[in-house]
């Protein structure tokens, strides 16, 4: 049985791209949550996952600790976890390691915090480029492959790795192109994104270092979680 | 034929990973370089990759637009490009995913530039925690897979996606481990790498953001440049 350690559900936005992408798979394996206040829990996961990165997917004896490694582990196995025309599989990959890498603005200032609503101090200009930037590579994809998911007819990998910024938007009340927004719609209302949300508000941990990063940015206006 | 975009073999770290798989791996292509400093040639590439990041792999209709998107490309078609053991080739694809996402520090502040030699004016924690890690990752692959190269006897994907950071120690004189000093000199060694260091010290072009970005965190001891 493959075993997938992630940390909270409410923060933790590279825990969520593969567990969206087994859940939606339909890949057996079992949830292990590390909470981010948890030193302990931290600690002795120290023994299995030696770099304590999260998320971690141990396979037997494979362990596979960054997200999009653990997107192209699982792909060799269930290759339609990528698009499964070519132009579209390239255009998926590229797009996944773009958002891997880039939008820093957009990641360092708008935290994932599923539960909560936000109204920013300030929309920067380097933040607004971020949006710009993946709205334009959103509307790009959807028309390019006759969406409704942003590399053609079904979910795929590529979708994952952009779920965290569809709660960002949500959280942060972020605005984009009328596109945009109906693909936001979409991704909110998947089963498996309804359910990581459930999870998400029903966690009582709370972490200092990440309701710290939301307050340095703006106001809570609503809290939806337990 | 496949074209490969690539920016100043002097600056252009994200471009030489690519580069080095497609001449490992002897898969015929034609390299096209966009001098960071020459705006009119930035501007036309912009008709052929309209976000115009680089390096950017055209294969006929398909556009590949990121270091890690287009190794996976290419490995479609060449799986020797990751290691052939299971376990090997989940920690070659973690440890890959882990530098194209992460060791912030160390690119912030050592920014490559093959040909100059620096003396840093100083090593902040974060740069040397950031060495720390690669060090270490180096070392458990080296051991694990028994070596030279990170993922096993045969140079793959692993080992270019660190060739930038070979660069940078030797630019940089940062300190390593004698086991990571060896690998080092291995990978100073390859063929492949000689050629890219050539053709980097030949060019006559000078970018002054990068050359500023040295200027500001050291002094420059030594240009091999011509």
């Amino acid at each position: 049985m493959r075993t997938l350690y992630i940390a909270n559900k409410n923060y933790s936005s590279w825990s969520l791209r593969p567990w969206l992408v087994l859940k939606a798979f339909n890949i057996p394996f079992e949830e292990k949550i590390i909470p981010f206040h948890d030193a302990k829990a931290w600690d002795e996961y120290k023994n299995i996952v030696p770099n304590k990165k999260v998320p971690c997917l141990i396979d037997d004896q494979t362990i596979v600790w960054d997200s999009l490694a653990i997107i192209e582990y699982l792909a060799e196995e269930n290759p339609s976890i990528w698009p499964e025309d070519k132009l579209a599989r390239a255009w998926a990959r590229s797009a996944s390691a773009q958002m891997h890498s880039g939008f820093q603005s957009l990641r360092n200032i708008c935290g994932m915090n599923c539960g909560v609503r936000v109204k920013l101090n300030e929309i920067t200009p380097a933040l607004q480029n971020d949006l710009n930037q993946i709205d334009a590579l959103w509307l790009q994809g959807l028309k390019k492959f006759e969406g409704p998911f942003l590399a053609g007819k079904t979910f795929s990998a590529i979708d994952a790795f952009f779920a965290p910024v569809i709660f960002r938007i949500q959280t942060y009340g972020l605005v984009v192109s009328d596109e945009a927004k109906q693909y936001v719609s979409l991704m909110l209302d998947l089963p498996e994104m309804k359910d990581w949300y459930r999870s998400a508000l029903a966690e009582k941990w709370r972490d200092d270092p990440h309701e710290k990063d939301v307050l340095s940015v703006g106001q809570i206006t609503l809290d939806h979680r337990s």
